[in-house]
């Protein structure tokens, strides 16, 4: 569950580098007779793919999945699923200048102190392109907790200053699809929008939060202590590019409320235990319990932005940095479906925990 | 890495309930050849146990560690390190009424569903109690790295509407050991302090924000891209008892600054690189760039309160629960050296991950 | 599944040297709702203790297992099972002129050049007495495949020349328990223990064989292709003390027959699938194929003998060393309960791997 | 290090069926700034490659590895190698009257009951086409051992009867190469390929047994207590296809000899600490001191015969199976490279454990 490999039982091990051949991975534990849904999975893809609107990078990148094994006439069999997404629109070039510049804010520095040498080309493996099999594996993943009724919804719930309210259920979540922001708030996502397109002419980057529920998830999910849901969610969010942060339940807001206000009361409904509120956000004591999982990640501002940069180079020679490149001005859009796809290979890989710590 | 095993190479295995027989743990992967100041490890229990000030529980814990392997003539030998703390001031009686009730906002529910049985006493193995092992695994862990130069430092930064500044460079850290609260700002600890006093007079409980500041990590401390070292240490953190959020660097504040506003620059400072602000909280594409890495943690207010609320019991039969015990009306003071531990483990665990990485 | 720490699911992280305070540890992933017969574990325990029988060492351990968690009111909650064993009769001064003085064929010079610094008393953390840990692990393995069907027999089945047919099915292995040797054939007991007896006269030792048979394994354990079942009771059996080789099925043997003379034939019995032989051992292509399991392992004489040997010490100096210390002539028959804990703990953690292959 | 990930901190996940689209994998936790000598890599895939003399298979695979990440300007990046190897050869006619049938000996029946589906073509997964995977990581592996000064260097020690003495020091191991035995042994070499050749006549198949040699590795390799080094490669060679067994040192054999007779013992050799014999096999309690590594492997014989055998298919009705197909008539001279190969992979993830377990 460290350096490439993502999951204990489910398992994503992926590579590739921006600019290499391909990125690609494996994806180990994936339940067998599972059938494939080939188009569902590309269309995961596209919804992170660049150039879907006049927001994002203009980079035209197919990314295209072909499967390789672990899948015979459509159905999944137990065997590891190999897959790979050729890199077909690279323009190296853009980062000549870059061969020997830190960019700041960037992994160019820690990368070349950590390891001695670098691929520079288009941030090679610190590239968010790495988290295209994430989203193959969170596809996969989505087809198999369907089978369960669970299903994970993410959106964009801030973009610089402009904000949701934090209570999602305000919210019709079905519709955040529908614009290139993927707010479900349509007049926010308006004005999202248009601060996004101001920024980019600017040539600068703009942060924000993505929010994310899942319905349907069975209770008992977890595995204390270590191993609790939202430290696992947690640690999955944290591990996508450029998140700063990540909340669940009331998280750091109501501060001003104290124990006696904030805790979720039981009650008898019709004979079944239940919930008068969820300000745990669906999980207590680390376990799952039935109620929705909610949770907020934030993101900085991308760090390429398209003006003049005072920097340094390996030698320590202090230089200005021009970027070039085709790069997004606020990631948020394109990020909600890998916040999806971590959530949903965290939460296979829980339930499939959870059935190992039973003896029938 | 889940369930109660803590880290990939440097690893704490916990074990213990509430109201068992004992505490204890397995500390495995430590490095042989560490001088094991037991005072030091026996300081650091001292500093979360109960019944330090008026502010905390009553209980009187004694907390005194026996190691049982892994230590000869004072000196580590590379082999796992067992030790107990045994249980000696449980008042299990005082759980008796909590048998078969389901306390509102806590595990009860969650590890019934889960588990089928329950040792209910005290909270059993979901009881902050089981943090006693992380203690001593930290006390060992800033053992090893004070030969390495690491230092870690966490504080109370906030409880409930009374906060710092974000900005820890504000503040002078070492004064945050001379007040209960463990807030570096005398006044602010104060009133801080008057609040949960008031607040425990009430029977109720209060949250807030734990920072911590780590000095002197080396460069090259994080495993991209699953085990990049923030997302461990956010993993770390919400594995703490009602921890609710994590963030690190800019985190979900500063929404209003754009990328140029936000990024690190780097400079030549007299023949070495250096960065002009360190925004980015010491960790740049998931590893250590040799700048204070830090961060800050949210807590829930503890959910027992000694007021009566409504729940149902394991029949789903609704009842009314006044809860007894010695219980925290604000778990932030305690659970600072709870943060510095998981840090300190965390650090460790990294530091040997990122040695087995080169071949010299 | 290195170190201290054995299984993936199932977990037994183990502490403690030969004359150290305590021998224990951790057990992790152990299913909730199994009812733990502390007598049988305290059995198996006394199946391994020295001091059964005139063949064994006269040390008198009386090796009383006491568990801290994970267990309420006789029955495992889920949470781990902490245990120790008190050292209460070691003999620490016989070892003082070995402290800096490398046994021939022991682990002292190895551990020394490892680790820097080393418990020499007894053999420190190299000491077979740290199996103890490991049949606790495996009773506790043994309670839950109890209700699953599955039983685990093993029994000495060579000492020096003196060996059975390889062929377990010609004999009555409930017999083995019934002499001290645990040969499943009495006469070829006597005739072993016997041997055993005048190799202790000479204060020498000698090594032998152990077989083990699986009856009632459920089919489909294994997970290909690394974690294949027989490499799995490989590995296990490997990391015993004095273990030399591991071999199933037709093992090292038959080489003179063909293939057309080895494959295990399937036909339909009654309407069911079953194998007209097993020469297999029970797996094919790394899963359990519901035939009995069986294997062998080889043990080498105790490196121990109670005669003068050169050596040199620390410092390279060449002495001469006559060990003292209670040792036994040949561990075989302790070794028979050693290596069923260690085959139970891999079926238990196989079959939870198992589960966790399947979505439902 | 279960299914099919292989490895601690180098680790080798591959995928791929006989007859799917390619065979692949992904290496993590490779060192960076090793030079990647791709001739090097090719030159080992062809030592397995089939085709290469008249003893073995006559199917014609190019096996032709392209690297996809991880390599940047032919040096290690630190970041995952991900590769492929093109299935180009396959006749996947040649197994459609296998479709519904299980093969007598082979995983056809294990995998139908675990998985509940199968891809029959080439036996799918449990090929040992798979084993291209492992040839490719243990190219890089030895790449890197080279550095170290460690060889690895296996051979065909029997083939039937036909077997060469024990005392691997007998012979020239430089020689083995040169015949397609693979038997270090010119004459021997001639009587084994003789037997093979006339078995494959048959349409009949043998097993055998080959040995491997490692000089030069460091002292302090192995993770103690069940992270042995012989148990970690006892691991990795039982996960071969058609491995029955497992030995080193003095393994199964010299059971007439007492401890006193088999202990290795020290002497000062001009100031350094040196050993008269090596009966050990190099590793004692597990961790390597330094002396050539060496063990034997058993292979059955293939289980695939071209001759007529009576069987049943999936619903239980009992058919004839006539096997057609290219397949070995003996494994032996194609495994060795395999041996290596697992060998190699296993001693540089122990190298890099042991780095692990040091401050600095």
């Amino acid at each position: 569950m460290y350096n490439n490999t993502f999951g204990n039982i489910f398992r994503l091990t992926s590579f590739g580098e921006s600019h290499g051949k391909a990125i690609g991975g494996v994806i180990d534990g994936f339940p067998a007779g599972i059938s494939i849904d080939e188009d569902f999975i590309q269309h995961e893809l596209d919804r992170r793919r660049p150039g879907q609107s006049a927001l994002t990078t203009a980079r035209k990148e197919a990314d295209k999945v072909e499967f390789l094994s672990g899948i015979y006439e459509g159905v999944s069999t137990g065997c590891p699923i190999g897959f790979v997404i050729w890199n077909t629109n690279q323009h190296s070039n853009d980062y000549d200048n870059m061969k020997d510049v830190f960019r700041p804010s960037h992994a160019d520095y820690t990368y070349t102190q950590k390891y001695g040498v670098r691929d520079h080309r288009g941030g090679g493996r610190s590239s968010a392109r790495e988290t295209i099999a994430r989203v193959v594996g969170g596809a996969l993943a989505k087809l198999a907790l369907k089978q369960l009724g669970v299903t994970v919804t993410a959106f964009t719930s801030q973009v610089g200053i402009y904000k949701l309210d934090k209570d999602y259920t305000h919210y019709d979540l079905s519709v955040a699809e529908e614009n290139p922001v993927r707010c479900p708030d349509p007049e926010m996502a308006k004005q999202m929008g248009d601060y996004i397109y101001n920024i980019k002419g600017e040539g600068d980057t703009v942060g924000g939060v993505i929010s994310c529920v899942v319905k349907g998830c069975p209770i008992g999910l977890g595995q204390p202590v270590f191993g609790k849901l939202h430290a696992a969610l947690g640690n999955a969010m944290l591990s996508i590019n450029a998140a700063k942060g990540f909340e669940y339940g009331q998280g750091f807001g109501s501060m001003n409320l104290k124990g006696s206000q904030q805790n979720d009361l039981f009650y008898n409904d019709n004979g079944h235990i239940a919930l008068r509120t969820n300000r745990s956000g669906g999980i207590q004591g680390g376990i799952s319990n039935g109620e929705d999982i909610y949770f907020r990640v934030a993101f900085k501002p991308v760090a390429t932005v398209l003006m003049e940069q005072p920097t340094v180079d390996v030698n320590g020679r202090e230089t200005v940095l021009q970027a070039r490149g085709r790069h997004d001005a606020c990631v948020l859009p394109r990020a909600v479906p890998i916040v999806e796809a971590m959530t949903a290979m965290t939460l296979l890989d829980y339930y499939l925990l959870d059935r190992a710590s039973r003896l029938f």
